[in-house]
């Protein structure tokens, strides 16, 4: 059976969690408390170096870390991924994107606050992060203006991706009221058949 | 023709660069100043509403943003992209590593460094980025020690990604002194036929 290491908290755990769900795959769910460093023991570093959930766990044993990656491998041959060339770029364009420019400033601050970490060393890093936490939004608010989802007017995993810690912003304190277009694909979302919340699966 | 949106300095374009060079395509190079904001005029943000290069423009006129992505829409049935599904999917997460542990903070001290932008808001940010730049070139290291080419033993976009701003780390002040195995691999890839440096292209 498929084994998911795992963090319920976790917008990137979430993501798997997902999609193992659209596509009914069943999956052993391992919880790691990742706060007190559960993910940097020895056992775990073998998983995944870098000492992070997500990590997917083949029945042969090999092992795949980087939700996104995860995302695209069980995505492949499936209708969660375009067929053709150029979507398939897009869907990881929007991936990237999520990883570079959303999650370490949304999912970070959404931690830290609901986390109590905002401590001296922190708190400078405050303003940055809510800056281009909004930045992201307003890219992504200005793409869905005039879109159903994000790629090819079909739910992908760019979805998925991105609806993993947007549809939580507001417990990191992103006001999302002034992004209507937001609003109404995170309502399409999680009216896809298939779909369960982030404290389930 | 291809059309590349590009800033000479940028290991992301350059990355874009060494493949096309790689795989022998012809392309028209523009050139965008960041410093002067040059990637934020309407014009520019009609290619890419993040904001950032490179962008591959294809004949077409259709493009493409985020250099993990274009890397892998251009190496797709290609020897830079293996053709076993799990072997796709650990040059995937290697792209991700790049994006979110790697280049925010190597890269980013890089670009600070050499242009003279360390400011009272920026200052508190330099600790965090260094000790999580040598987080990564750890993981790194570890990996490599066993290994020529981070996935399937063959040169793949994996390698180029991390090639891009490992290469010039210590342009940011991180010291690969002690880091052997990369830089054994940093070598290697020089050595591939094909290969430009950051400069050219």
């Amino acid at each position: 059976m498929l084994r998911l290491h795992d963090y319920r908290f976790s917008g990137n755990g979430y993501k798997v969690r997902l999609l193992l769900s659209l596509l009914g795959l069943t999956f052993e769910r391992i919880e790691y408390d990742i706060d007190r460093g559960e993910t940097r023991t020895p056992d775990f570093l073998r998983l995944n170096p870098n000492g992070r959930i997500p990590v997917l766990e083949l029945e042969d044993g090999r092992a795949l870390a980087e939700s996104n990656a995860i995302l695209a491998y069980l995505a492949e041959g499936t209708r969660f991924l375009p067929a053709d060339r150029f979507e398939r770029a897009l869907v990881l364009h929007w991936l990237f994107f999520e990883q570079h420019s959303h999650e370490p400033n949304i999912a970070t601050l959404r931690y830290w606050i609901t986390h109590r970490l905002i401590d001296d060393e922190r708190r400078p890093l405050v303003d940055g992060k809510r800056r281009w936490g909004y930045a992201a939004l307003d890219v992504m608010e200005h793409h869905l203006e005039a879109r159903r989802y994000f790629v090819g007017e079909r739910y992908s995993i760019a979805d998925i991706a991105l609806y993993a810690y947007t549809h939580v912003a507001e417990e990191g304190e992103f006001d999302l009221a002034r992004y209507a277009a937001i609003r109404r694909w995170l309502a399409r979302v999680a009216a896809e058949p298939g779909h369960i919340p982030i404290t389930k699966g």
